[in-house]
């Protein structure tokens, strides 16, 4: 066989069905799409998947792993997410757990443009924790949510966020809002002597994601924030790409339907820790145990593990939970994922009775301990 | 309230849950994504959503409607996916069954360009369900496909598209690979004085997608393939917004795990019959019951219903069931679907022993009685 790639499933076979089946048929599924009765051997050995390894967990669930002709992909980003999960993923019991990173770059994907390392000297945060905030509710005018960025920045929030749903609405136009919420860093960077970052949200569809992170580069912000279920997957490759010195939080909105279903779709470490990152998160955010979603402490640590795994082609990503994080509970959260980690804190700190500003300082106190 | 937009909820509640909190949850993590008592009562009329109608089908599941603020979404369709099924997504128990599409044409969506008539007339084919085919497999150089199209049409299918695995690969580049098959198309209508009908893949990055999609118009091909889960939902809404005579077929690669998840993600009437006929195609591609994919009976009749119905804004959509469908079967699938679908037919012509237009010549004829 030419080059290749692998591509690691977790394959669950129902009564009645073989495991040796399930696997031809993605090996077809996913690269002839006709019964190997009619392909020439030419055309078996030139695109058809070959498993490489098969292991068996438990009753009826196999981890398999699936080698690729590396001409199937080309250069495109949007056929490898096909070969990876187009057609099987409307077939119950084949989930994605890993692929062959070090076979896709840099021909493919070329990860973070920075890295927790490079990340931590552009901020000066050599190695505690970092903290991360949005600014809500989407329907304040920018004023309001720079004003709210103020307060942030003076309580020494280190990444101030635009929550993901501030698009371009006529509350706060994308370019009123940044200009407001930079001056805001500014002003508030006067008083304490340590910038704080601004990263406004550039999710839009893909050409105007683009010119929304080159705006926000002209305006003076820190980073950006981007859905990349909803701009596109390969749109976030494609920003990371741009000769624009401005990193990239991703925000899993719209994702949840890969990642939250059982014997299907991708694992969250796959996605968030190991596919966002080849696709250039600098950030990844998910959503942490105990708060309104629905990941376990297992998924939530091999997501982290994946973004920071020194086992991989490309720059580290900065694993970002967001959920259940306040000031009570940050120090467990610290004890159970380190210190290479952001953590995104939202409701608490709005609901703080001391005010945002208070209960900034006092979180960021709680990081430095 | 200011003006709205309905979206409809199978919400499921497990142990423990109350239904009318995980409404309001649903009220405002998709909006303001702050707890309501740190909201001011400006905010909370105008952004949070606000639940109309809520109807208990069974022990723990209800059919909820909400309205949203339509000034929480502007005119910006990444937005409106991020309020339809953002953070939500990562939830259990939320299923989005239907949406309010009057109050959101023409502001936001538009719909296909041309709808089953139009298609009808264009192609001459006035009551009869239509046939398509996939030109595969992915290997095949330009000049085999043509071949491989040219038998095709000279048996009278259709609509012949590529497989959505062709992209630009060096086995047969797009540009390459159109020529050759528009060709063949064209060269088989001298012999059988009707014109088949060749729709290239252009599924890429989204700008990428628009450059093949005026490359198609170019060079004579009659319509295009796109895989809105890869190239991104809003790049189907702008390619048929395009000034470009060319009808759009969608392709589920990559949708899967929104629509087979039980009692999350999008129903599949909704994502395939509702939400890809907002966004423009004029053909749906969907996994047919009894072939190598997942839906039911009823599932496939409710996208058909969706795609179909006169009780929406938008021209209609040509259903287009695919898998488990061949000469055998064909009679019985119009008998269930009725006479408005295109029978999307694959391996069953390449395996006829008679060869593949002989195949097509019997399928023809099955679709004319």
């Amino acid at each position: 066989m030419a080059e290749t790639f692998e591509i690691t499933y977790l394959v669950t076979v129902q009564q009645g069905e073989q495991i040796d089946q399930k696997i031809e048929g993605i090996c077809l599924e996913q690269s002839a799409e006709l019964p190997r009765g009619v392909l020439s051997d030419e055309i078996q050995k030139k695109v058809v998947g070959e498993p490489i390894r098969q292991e068996r967990l438990t009753e009826g669930a196999y981890e398999v792993t699936i080698a690729w002709p590396s001409a199937d992909v080309g250069d495109d980003i949007s056929q490898f997410i096909n070969i990876l999960y187009g057609n099987i993923s409307l077939q119950p019991g084949i989930k994605i757990i890993g692929a062959e990173w070090a076979a896709l770059h840099p021909r493919l994907f070329c990860g973070p443009k920075y890295g927790i390392q490079k990340l931590r000297k552009r901020y000066a945060v050599p190695e505690r924790p970092m903290s991360a905030t949005a600014l809500k509710p989407m329907g304040s005018s920018a004023s309001e949510l720079a004003d709210c960025c103020y307060r942030f920045a003076r309580g020494g929030i280190d990444i101030i966020k635009d929550d993901h749903g501030l698009a371009n609405q006529d509350f706060a136009p994308f370019e009123e809002r940044v200009k407001a919420c930079v001056s805001a860093i500014e002003k508030a960077a006067e008083s304490t002597g340590r910038r704080s970052c601004y990263y406004p949200n550039v999710t839009s569809f893909a050409s105007e994601a683009v010119d929304r992170y080159r705006k926000a580069a002209e305006l003076g912000a820190d980073g950006v924030l981007l859905c990349p279920h909803i701009a596109g997957l390969e749109t976030m490759h494609r920003l990371a790409r741009l000769d624009i010195d401005l990193p990239i939080i991703a925000h899993p909105s719209f994702s949840g339907g890969l990642t939250t279903i059982g014997k299907q779709g991708l694992s969250p470490d796959f996605l968030y820790g190991q596919l966002w990152r080849a696709l250039g998160a600098d950030f990844v955010i998910y959503p942490n145990k105990g708060g309104r979603f629905s990941f376990t402490l297992s998924e939530c640590k091999a997501i982290n593990e994946a973004a920071r795994s020194g086992d991989s082609p490309f720059m580290s990503s900065f694993p970002t939970p967001g959920g259940g994080i306040n000031m009570e509970t940050v120090g467990h959260w610290k004890s159970e994922y380190g210190n290479d980690v952001v953590f995104l804190v939202g409701g608490s700190l709005y609901e703080h009775p001391e005010g945002i500003r208070t209960a900034s300082e006092l979180l960021q106190d709680k990081l430095k301990t």
